[in-house]
Parts: structure tokens; C-alpha cells; sequence
């Protein structure tokens, strides 16, 4: 329900847009866009196919340019750039944040990143240099250098005549930093500490040190954990010897929880959460060919097994009909098992420590789901074959192959995590295989054994 | 990489804690937990076996538990409360934020509810009655009514000496809000607008009417989109007179965030995301079962495709060793596709306007894909089986599975989303019930047809 409202809002403005487009109405076009946010201006280029993207972009006000770009995909991100001049790029980027510039940066042309950097003052261009000098999808990347930062040895009334003297803060800011004459973070005060206490207040008895600062070599996802575990709104960034060098805000952590959660259920899929929905064919072609060509050679060593039995199948062909039911029963009993690994794993709640509780846990589920399926299975094909032997070898099989998704559904993506593999990318096609050779394996052994003596 | 940090970390304090849960010393347990953020608790218990966890919640500080409480699964919260007394409930919830507390209220024996609402002071227990009054999901169950309201008619001056007089402020408040006489919403005003401007400043020159406020009605999915559009960290709610009711903050919207990625992951292969890692045997079985016992009867229905090819498979056993391949790798191409919808239905970036745009370019790159891998699934069943006929077969067969799985992929969700469902929980069964009896009626339709003239 919820979803659909939100559906029908932003299908309601792309069929307005495509209308007017279709028509060559430019005029609305121009309002409608430039009434919205530059996100929602990134999320209407993305659903747009390529020859009206290019159209709208056009009529994108260049203020909004920049934080347009900052707001798309990779790919998307690049058709975008691929249409404008070096003049127009560097108009759009150089009044971003340093954070959101270090972002863009790789993906502009070498010209327009010294033209950016020619136009950027020498201490904007020091921090800007300064952030691309840290790992990306570390906190170092992800931090803004532009912090306000006071003394402890001043009073509140000190302070805040120094902010009317500054004027405007830095967007977000809830706290400023007190750092030490060698710029050393010691604690922050929230803005709404400095707006509830006397004038005269000593403002070392406002300062609030309980909150750790981050490392500036953390991970992103490091990051997203602790603010979503302390509610945080922003977070001081420090180097080994504790100099602030930044802050991190909510906003863009937000942007890391979206990427982490959009990336996990894509990539369980082989492909890239950068993706264009309407990248050209021939590309896209391109990338989902070698997931599928992967995906091929697993099919084989499946097939290859069932190859294995040919005898048995020539005598008994209800086998070949069968077959697929056990498989693919696996797949799905092992795919439930393996999203609940690859959730517990990222969230860091599996460890040595209860893995073999959950191993064993799960193995009993599949025992009893193998059980109880396996004998409605069994019965059914009593009725349609009235074989009770080969009802007993289906029931043996199905419990069987639902227990080995359930092992292979625990041992396969801890296996992957400790090889320092991404579970979520690899596990379903190895867990699949193993479901399809052992449900094949299992049902065609089975009956190889008893319904051939 | 990142990941694995962050994992090492938490298994580190897991394998501490069982070590010294399995030692029986419970100082240590104690304050390790006690170091720990309500957040982190909470993930810590979800992470233990249910006897393991009962001991260590013992140990929680009583302070905490209500705001463990808060962050728990609702299965995992319903096992902590099978285990505390009505008067431990009612110490632990009555100091939650009313927005928490109205989260948890629902999960609360009866007889506690009414205690809690007798410990609270009136104004407390209307504004607890009023959070409640709307419905689950919404922007009115969300808010927390407690806001720092002010008059546009007065000075900063004014505002700093009633804020000095109020002393602490509401949690992550950013801006005050201005209102009429009557309550209504007018405007806000930044913390550091406040502190960067002179005291005889008037009011109503520093209000920001630019953000428009929530309507109270609106879902939890549109407030967490708006959020990360504009990058918001607080926003008023306002009911259809435009009267200010409360305010969301950007930490209850982080978790709608994570929520609704947990939703979509689980979703998809039938899972609830509310479920205990180690839920009771009998518990889980019960919830699998069903999931699984539909999955079989669209396997029935593929395999009953299968058993109208008896004669044929019967006389090219090779069929049936080779079909598997066919129906898996529609099955796989169709994901990729299907995942790609969900998101941009759920991004709200799909409708009718591009639907049939993104429909022919799926389709082409599926008739690639299964040119190109058809080929060269016929080039090896040459080599396995040196029959040309077959070969043809096969790759005209995946071709035609391929281009089934592109028009599935991007139709079934669209129909979904317009009769109302789920996309992401009923689309992937759907989907592979379609690329296998497509898969299977192509290629055995295609061998009986060629092969058995």
C-alpha cells in the first residue's frame, strides 16, 4: 500500500514528463523539474531511456547541476557528463562539498579535475587533496573537513559572539568540536547546550567526551553501524594521533545504508547496483553474459550427474519427470537458509561462537520439513504412478537433499566469509549447485539402488 | 574487506561472552554488556541461543532494557518479555520516548499496558493515546509530539531566555518550530540560525517556510523518501488543518531504512524479518513449510510438463539429462531481470510511461544472450553427443527460455504491483514457475517436434 502511493506519486510525474516530452512542450518540463529536489531529479534521470534523459538534463537548472550528479549511479553519472562541456562541469562541481567532490572526482576528465582544482581556493583545494589521499569507502572519504571548532578555556558568551561574528555554520551542524591548541579532538558541545545555559558558563563544563570519535581509516559500513547504533547526527573524524580532521553527517551515512542494502540484493542477482536500468544493450549484454556463462557451467556439472544415470532413466523415464521436484525444492529450502546467513552476517551476529547451534537448528528444520514434504510428495506420486517404491525413494530423497541445503546453506557463506569472499555474490550459485547435484544424486542413486535390484 | 572488520569485532565480543557464559562467570558478562550501546545489546541478543541469552538479559542494566526492547526483532523482544515480571515491564517502558514506547505497546501484556498508562502523567498518556490513534507505518505513529514550539511575534533575544528557562531540549533538535495562536505550522528555525544572529533580531525574519511539513497520514516508506531526498534531520508533522502535532527525526528513518532492505532480501525467499535467528524448531518448521509447500506445487506443475514428454524422453534419454540446464538458466536470466524491477518499482522509477522501453531492451539483450550462450551450449551437447539436430534443439530451446524470462521478468512484477502485491515476496516464484515449464515445454516441445519426425 504504502509503496503504491509513493508509485503512483513519481509514475504520475514521469507520465506528466514523458506527455510533455512526447509533445515537445519543453516550458513545463523545465518547471516540473526545477521544482524538485536534486535527488529527485537524480531518481527521475535514472527512469528515463537515454535520448529523453539527455533532453531533461538539458533543462536541469545548472545551479542543481552538481548535486544532480552527486545523486545518480555511476553509469548514469557518466552518460550525464559524457553531454556536457568542461566549462559546464567545472561550473556544476565546484561549489560541492569537498565530501561529494572527492565523490565525483574519479569520474571526471583529467583536464576538468586541474581546471576544478585551478578554481578552488588553496584551502579548499588542500582538503579536497587531503580527502582523496584516504581510501575510498573509508571514513576519511566520506568526511567533510569544514568543522567549527572552539576552546575549552572560553565562556559561553565568548562563543557565541564568535558564531555571530562567523555567520553562517556548516550545514547539519548539531555540535561544535573543542579541540586542544595542537588541534587535538577533546569533546564536543551541542548546539543546544550553548542555547540552554548562562552566558558566563566555563565551556570545559559543557563538553561532552563520551562520544568516540571515528578512526579516519574506518570502513564505510563501520561507520553506518555505529551511527545507526547511538542515533548519532554527526561524528568528529580523527587521525592515529587524535587531530580532528573532519566530520561525518547522517546524511551521508543514509546514502552508505541505501548502497550496502541495494548492493546486497543485487548482487545476489550477478549484477552492479551502478547499473543503468537503460544502459545499451550491447553492454548490458555484456555483463550479464559472464554471470550466465557461470551460471551455464554450474548446469553442466548438474547435468552431468544426472548423464551419470542414463540407464536408470531409460528404464524408469517418471524419474526424469520427478527429478526436477527435488531439486528444486532444495534450492528453496537452502535459499531461505543462506538469506538468514548473509543477514546474520552483516549485521556480525554469526560467530564461531553459535554457529554450530544454528547449523544444528537448521538441520533439524530441514528434517522435519524433508519429513513432512517428502511424505506428501511420496503420496502424490503414489496416485499418479502407484509405485510404492519409488514413493519411499522420493520421501528418502527430498529429506535428504533438504538437509544438505540446510549444511549447505550455514557451511557455504561461513565458508565464503572466511575466505574473505562476499557471501551475498557467490553463495546462491554454490549453494545451488550443490542442491541440484545432491538432489539429482540422491534421487536417481536412491532409485538406482532400490528400484532397479 | 569492510565487512569482515566489523564482523571480526562482534564475533570477538561474542566468543568473549560464550566463553564466559560457558565458565559461569557473570562479572565479566556484565560489564562487557554494560559497555555496550541499547542497539548493540539488542544485536548481541539476537545473536545468542535462547538459553544463552535469557542469562545475559538478567544481566542488562534495568536502565536499558526498555530501549533494548526497542531495538530487538519482534520475536526476539516477545522471548525477552516472556521473562520479566509486569512490574520490571512497566520500569523498563515507562521512560521511553512516546514514538518507542507506542512501537512496543502492541507486544505489551494487557494488564501492563494499563499500568504503564496509570504510571504516566496525563499529558503524557494523551499524547502516548494520540500516537496510537493512527495507523501502523505512518508519519502519526513516528512523531514524537515533544517539540520546542515559539511565537514568529517575539526576538532571539526572547527565544535564548526561554530556552535558558526550559533547560534541556528534546533529542536531535535541530530547529524550533514556529506556530500561530492556534497551533498552526508555520515555520522553522535553525539552532545555529539562532546562535548566529544578533539578540534584538526579530523572529520572524529568520523563519525557513521552504520545507513543507508531513502530513500525518503519510507512509513510513514516503517520509524515509523524503528524508533522504532533501536530507532532512528532523521534520514537522501536521494534520489536514495544517495544525503541528510532532516531529520525525532521522534516527527512527534510518531503521524504517533498514527495515525495508531487510523486508525486500527476506521477502523474496519467504521470509519474515521479524524471525528469531533461533526460533524453536517447531516454530520455524511451521513457517517454512508453508513457503515450501507452495514452491512444490509449482514444481508439480513444471514436472507435469515433463510427464507429457514421457514418450520422447523414453527414446532420447539425453533430454533429460540436458533440460535442467535449459529451465535453470531461464531461471537465473529471469532474476536478474526481476531484481532489477523491484528496485526501480520500489525506487518508484518504473511506470507506464518507460515500462515498454525497458521491456524491449530486455528482451533484446535476452535474445543475445541466449544467441550466445545457446551457441555454445549447442557447440558442447555436439561434442557430448555428436548430434547436430540436438544441438539445434537446445539452442533455439534456451533462446526462446531467455526471451520467456526477460518478458517474465519485467511483466510479472509490473502485474503484481498493479493487483496490489508484493513484487519482491510473490515475484520469484511466479518467475521460476514460468522459466521452467517454459524451459521444459520449449525444449522436450522442440525435440518431439524435430527429433522425433
Amino acid at each position: 500500500m504504502a509503496e503504491a502511493v509513493r508509485h503512483d506519486k513519481t509514475a504520475r510525474q514521469l507520465r506528466l514528463l514523458s506527455d510533455a516530452l512526447d509533445s515537445g512542450r519543453l516550458g513545463p518540463v523545465r518547471r516540473l523539474v526545477n521544482t524538485l529536489a536534486p535527488a529527485e531529479i537524480g531518481n527521475l534521470l535514472e527512469s528515463l531511456p537515454p535520448a529523453k534523459r539527455q533532453v531533461v538534463w538539458g533543462l536541469v537548472d545548472p545551479e542543481d547541476d552538481g548535486e544532480v550528479l552527486v545523486h545518480v549511479g555511476d553509469e548514469v553519472r557518466e552518460s550525464l557528463l559524457a553531454d556536457m562541456d568542461p566549462d559546464e562541469i567545472v561550473a556544476a562541481v565546484e561549489d560541492l562539498d569537498i565530501d561529494d567532490l572527492a565523490d565525483l572526482v574519479e569520474d571526471l576528465p583529467d583536464t576538468v579535475i586541474d581546471e576544478v582544482l585551478k578554481s578552488m581556493d588553496r584551502e579548499n583545494r588542500e582538503r579536497l587533496e587531503q580527502v582523496l589521499s584516504y581510501q575510498e569507502d573509508t571514513a576519511g572519504r566520506l568526511m567533510n573537513p569544514d568543522v567549527v571548532t572552539v576552546r575549552a578555556d572560553t565562556t559561553v558568551d565568548v562563543v557565541l559572539r564568535y558564531l555571530r561574528l562567523r555567520g553562517e555554520l556548516p550545514e547539519h551542524t548539531d555540535h561544535l568540536y573543542v579541540v586542544s591548541r595542537r588541534h587535538q579532538y577533546l569533546g564536543r558541545i551541542a548546539l543546544q547546550v550553548l542555547l540552554t545555559h548562562e552566558a558566563n558558563t566555563p565551556i570545559n563544563q559543557l563538553i561532552d567526551d563520551e562520544q568516540p570519535a571515528i578512526d579516519v581509516v574506518e570502513s564505510g559500513d563501520e561507520v553506518a553501524r555505529k551511527f545507526s547504533d547511538h542515533d548519532w547526527i554527526s561524528a568528529p573524524v580523527v587521525d592515529d594521533g587524535n587531530i580532528l580532521l573532519g566530520r561525518i553527517t547522517i546524511d551521508d551515512v543514509v546514502d552508505i545504508i541505501r548502497d550496502q542494502a541495494e548492493h546486497q540484493a543485487l548482487s545476489a542477482a550477478g549484477l552492479d547496483e551502478d547499473e543503468d536500468m537503460f544502459s545499451p544493450v550491447p553492454r548490458a549484454f555484456r555483463r550479464r553474459v559472464v554471470w550466465l556463462g557461470v551460471n551455464l557451467c554450474t548446469a553442466f556439472l548438474a547435468a552431468s550427474v544426472v548423464g551419470r544415470f542414463e540407464g536408470t532413466i531409460q528404464q524408469i523415464v517418471a524419474l526424469a519427470v520427478l527429478m526436477p521436484i527435488v531439486a528444486g525444492m532444495g534450492g528453496n529450502a537452502g535459499t531461505q537458509v543462506l538469506t538468514l546467513m548473509v543477514r546474520g552476517l552483516a549485521l556480525g551476529q554469526i560467530g564461531s561462537s553459535n554457529s554450530r547451534t544454528l547449523l544444528w537448528k537448521e538441520v533439524r528444520v530441514a528434517l522435519m520439513n524433508g519429513l513432512t514434504l517428502g511424505t506428501l510428495l511420496g503420496l502424490i506420486v503414489w496416485v499418479w504412478y502407484r509405485d510404492v517404491e519409488l514413493s519411499l525413494v522420493i520421501t528418502s530423497a527430498l529429506t535428504i537433499n533438504l538437509a544438505s541445503a540446510a549444511l549447505g546453506g550455514v557451511l557455504v557463506p561461513l565458508a565464503l566469509k572466511r575466505m574473505g569472499f562476499d557471501p551475498a555474490l557467490a553463495g546462491g550459485v554454490i549453494l545451488t549447485t550443490i542442491t541440484d547435484v545432491m538432489g539429482f544424486l540422491s534421487f536417481l542413486g536412491l532409485a538406482t539402488l532400490i528400484l532397479l535390484r
